[in-house]
């Protein structure tokens, strides 16, 4: 990983241009699921109290991936996390001067941070249970807020959620997902909560099963989940080989 | 449209960074469809007489969008193409050392040009027999080249078209395809083909017919297409107000 420097908040205002790429900043939105529920990371800026997704910039000899990584894991300790690029925004209004962190006071003349910014856009899907987020120096909280009762958040980054929402909701017709948010073992009801939670639709349970198992990357246990009162559901379990085929070619859905 | 200032190729050198975000550029992938071929629109550069993507810059004030749709006109006379956003590449290596341009003899010290950038990729997919691409005065030529058959182009502008070729493919499956590739009134087999070409690889009658049919957005018409050796076949068309929903919301197949 690429050394980053040691700055205060006013040489960053000052002279942050020295070391990050200028007008290009990064957002991550860092979508949780635990048990039927959909929340989103935000931060909340310390002397504005706004809140905002998760961002930064990208050093002069960093991969914007590689950035995307570390911003996340110094904003809010989330570590290990795979991000998928989903979209860059370049809208010329996308300006500093709606940004939540005020210029210090020490810092006279213009700075670079209040450049116009393209941001690229990154989103991942965590089982929030299994996160600590934890704030940055910069920020006062740093929280899951449920999907449907998010604040109104600095600049475009509404908009920016709802992208990558609609990105995540295409996604999981494309490629596989449940590795890291199921148990290992798992029946066809728990994978249709998961579905049913990030589209945030019912979805028909005959219908649901069938285009699952069509995927192909679904095994049929012989053991059945015990304890219900109903008939004991079959548990499945993703085809670690054909998980992974699917995460680089796509589920392709068979035409 | 914003103003785009005249400037040498010397002086775009020495001060294109007083009109253009640094280190940011716009690259279009163009694929062009005709009766069972895909092709890439592919730019040659009058110096070095390399190939490469047909790409630029973004104006200060402008929309990244709006810089995509201008530059391809610029550099190849392409208008009212609709340009889809389909990755941001930001490895460190992309650096200008390796561009097709070279620095004019005049230029001395340093140029905002030989920096690193990060580029922002769209895609098009046209009816090639349809449109006259016409080179810029940096290009010697501006051609369709078969997808199968691209020479080696500069940058990391091969591994662009890739990740471009992907994405069209995985977006077939999400998004209607065919509006102005295909005549008005077409018949299964034309769809097919379409299908064939841009996913390169032969696809089974049926079941295409059976998931295209599923997605909701095609009517059949009352009459048939005459003059074949065979049987008729029937004639289809899509149904705008169903297309444009499906190009809004995705086609999601119905899960």
């Amino acid at each position: 990983m690429i050394k980053q420097p040691r700055l205060t908040l006013s040489e960053f205002f000052e002279k942050g241009d020295q070391f990050y790429i200028p007008q290009l900043s990064i957002d991550c939105v860092i979508f949780g699921f635990h048990e039927g529920e959909l929340k989103v990371l935000l931060l909340q800026w310390k002397d504005s109290k706004k809140w905002c997704l998760p961002g930064g910039f990208v050093l002069k000899q960093e991969h914007i991936d590689d950035a995307a990584v570390r911003i996340l894991q110094n904003r809010t300790g989330l570590n290990n996390i795979y991000l998928q690029q989903f979209y860059t925004f370049g809208d010329p209004e996308r300006a500093r001067k709606t940004h939540g962190a005020r210029k210090p006071g020490d810092v006279t003349g213009k700075s670079w941070l209040t450049e116009r910014f393209i941001t690229v856009g990154y989103w991942a899907l965590v089982e929030f249970s299994k996160v600590d987020p934890t704030p940055d120096d910069f920020s006062l909280d740093c929280k899951w807020w449920d999907i449907n009762k998010v604040p109104s958040l600095i600049l475009d980054h509404n908009a920016i959620l709802d992208k990558a929402l609609s990105s995540l909701r295409i996604h999981i017709y494309d490629y596989p997902v449940g590795k890291d948010l199921l148990p290992q073992k798992f029946t066809m009801p728990e994978l249709q909560t998961l579905y049913e939670t990030i589209l945030g639709k019912d979805l028909d349970r005959r219908n649901f099963q069938k285009k699952m198992l069509s995927m192909g990357i679904l095994e049929r246990l012989k053991e059945r989940k015990q304890g219900g009162a109903h008939k004991a559901p079959y548990l499945y379990r993703f085809d670690s080989k054909k998980y992974q085929l699917a995460m680089k070619q796509g589920l392709k859905f068979g035409i």
